[in-house]
């Protein structure tokens, strides 16, 4: 009520978004952002939700008639394919090895269901063969199985192939979160028989977070429509959401317009680019910082073959500063990187490469910064070692735009 | 997965937004939205974020410490007042006197609590005795009594201080809906001790729909802290998301931070306006447009006394294509208008001069397009008297701007 008599004009600091999400945003982006808002019923929006959706579809290797932008970020999409698809008393094997896998599991038991847990520890993926014995062992049939594709919080890229298939076995639905992994890896719903992904807006498809990318396939669909009770939210329930975003157009909330035109946009600039040359860029200019922080002799969390491309979990070495260190690649160099979240936290760093992020000069960049911020933490380690060893590796990278 | 190979710019049409929602943006709301994407960690952001929480504050009228915009739109502001203080077995009194109220109706059923259900007529205000009625016969405790103050479905705009009072002597907690009277018309959430109110963004606030303006009192605050069970949603838990907005800064979900810089941006542009200056444009336009609709005949289907200036319900004449008079506005000059929904679906059409679309020259322009539309479904009606009576009472706005 007292507020001050005036509020300055916006005017944030320029950065480079190195952490796990946002990552930059491509300027064509933000330039839709601007385009003036017209109504969540107009035609014309109506077309632009249906090209959106049709390259969502291709984002997601889909053909699922249920694919949509949810409006909330990522965590409203991992609750959207929670809750609307388990009733009380029903189990859910839940996978965790970090933090959202824990989410998961917190969103599971607020729905009255039981979640039975699958653990490895932080920077370990989720053996198959334990989400085998717990599907045995659950004592009733299991109502899905979730998994994080890419655990944000410890940079492991879980294989989906084997534990999808164990969920198919049981009559299971098979939940897989790709908030990290969508266009920066291969996402593969279709093929691989996910009955739900959820993704995020702000990660490797570099638009503002905001929305959340949903696809649900016909069986899980199926399962909606034969519930014995509404679903538990209003807002995330997918049997009237689907009417907005399907042939009815019935309206169920006003849609976030200017994400919606942010999100087309990132997705037709990763759709030029090309799937597969977005996913090469990604691998190589994460490999190039993996490479450079080795060399560093700084010691890489996640699990030795399964090391996510876009985001990279690197220790902190004995007696130094976690947060000094990010405050002074913030302060000196407007650098974003993150600190460690739950079993890490400040264990570790997290260097996100994402999307419009993931190019070489920002690798150089915060490998040449994090040496000096070390350096002045009292810490010598050497830049010379490792700008060599990401150099190498990114002169597979095509050159221009660096 | 079969995305066609190329995508056009995003070349939206111009239009005149008057319907309920979204409203017109300010260029400089659009202009924000373009501002690059900063982290929302970054100590620059949570400063963006502490400006915006003292402009809603002075909004919403009111010292509330726990005053957020959520990460969805007013829907999911609904949503959150009402599962963060009810559980199970619990009774809420609600205020259903068209589709919102329904809606609240809805969510409270979702959250295993029972609604007793307080109704008027679709166009009429919600009667305190009835109120009263109810909350004496509930069979015990009530926890809550949830009213919409400005109907988007009617355009009624309902008086609420009688209803916070009786609430306040059953020791009820107070839940008012605010999406379509924040900004436009006055909001004394302390004064009338509301408990919790929650807007939308997208309509006299001007900016783009996607936040949830909220603001929860201390005696909320306790109830929410004392829950036997946890929030049954964990996007929308108020408890988690307090730490976020709160000092303690602790990640909860990725904050949609464009949207956050236009909703500042529309805030301090309201703001600079003074929120006194603004209630008045809006209730003046208002006035303008429906003098000018029943000098040329057609019905207001809000009860008079309780109209509100923002949003304008106007019964469609018998014989007249409500959807054609719409389609026909919309194709000929961009103008959005809605048509009815819930109980006034075909029968209405709903005129909204909110925020940035509420301005002498769209009263003119929609009363002689309405005009030409109506004599073109072979309806003869005088845009001459319209416009007079229009002109008369937009003489008392100031002009410029138009």
């Amino acid at each position: 009520m007292t507020a001050r008599e005036s509020f300055g004009d916006l005017r944030p600091p320029a950065r480079v978004l190195l952490g796990p999400g946002p990552s930059d945003v491509d300027p064509r982006v933000l330039r839709a952002m601007a385009t003036p808002v017209i109504g969540h019923l107009d035609p014309e929006f109506l077309r632009v939700m249906d090209e959106t959706r049709e390259l969502l579809r291709a984002a997601f290797r889909t053909e699922n008639r249920l694919t949509v932008a949810m409006s909330g970020t990522g965590s409203a999409g991992m609750e959207t394919t929670l809750v609307n698809f388990l009733e009380p008393g029903d189990k859910a094997v839940v996978c965790v090895n970090g933090v959202f896998g824990q989410r998961m599991a917190d969103i599971v038991e607020r729905t009255g269901a039981e979640p039975v847990v699958v653990s490895a520890p932080y920077g370990r993926i989720i053996d198959p063969a334990d989400v085998k014995k717990a599907l045995a062992q659950a004592g009733g049939p299991v109502k899905l199985v979730a998994l994080v594709h890419l655990e944000t919080s410890t940079g492991v890229w879980q294989p989906v192939e084997d534990i999808a298939a164990l969920a198919k076995e049981h009559g299971a639905l098979f939940v897989l979160d790709t908030v990290t992994s969508l266009g920066g890896v291969p996402v593969e719903v279709d093929r691989w028989g996910v009955d739900a992904a959820y993704s995020g807006t702000q990660k490797c498809l570099s638009a503002p977070p905001g929305l959340s990318p949903v696809t649900v396939s016909d069986r899980a669909r199926q399962v909606l429509h034969a519930r014995a009770r509404k679903v538990q939210s209003w807002y995330l329930d997918l049997s009237m959401i689907e009417q907005y975003w399907g042939d009815d157009r019935a309206y169920h909330h006003t849609a976030p317009i200017s994400m919606i035109y942010a999100l087309r946009e990132a997705l037709r600039i990763a759709h030029e680019e090309g799937w597969e040359n977005r996913f090469a860029r990604h691998r190589r200019v994460g490999r190039a910082l993996q490479a450079g922080l080795q060399a560093m002799g700084l010691e890489l969390l996640a699990q030795e073959g399964f090391r996510a491309p876009m985001l990279t979990t690197v220790g902190v070495p004995e007696g130094v500063d976690e947060a000094a260190v990010r405050r002074y690649l913030l302060s000196r160099y407007g650098i974003e990187i993150a600190g460690g979240l739950g079993d890490f936290r400040g264990r570790a760093w997290r260097i996100g490469t994402m999307g419009h992020s993931a190019r070489p000069r920002n690798v150089t960049l915060v490998l040449a910064a994090l040496a000096e911020a070390l350096r002045v933490q009292g810490r010598r380690v050497s830049a010379e070692a490792a700008l060599e060893a990401a150099a190498d590796v990114l002169a597979e990278v095509p050159a221009g735009g660096g």
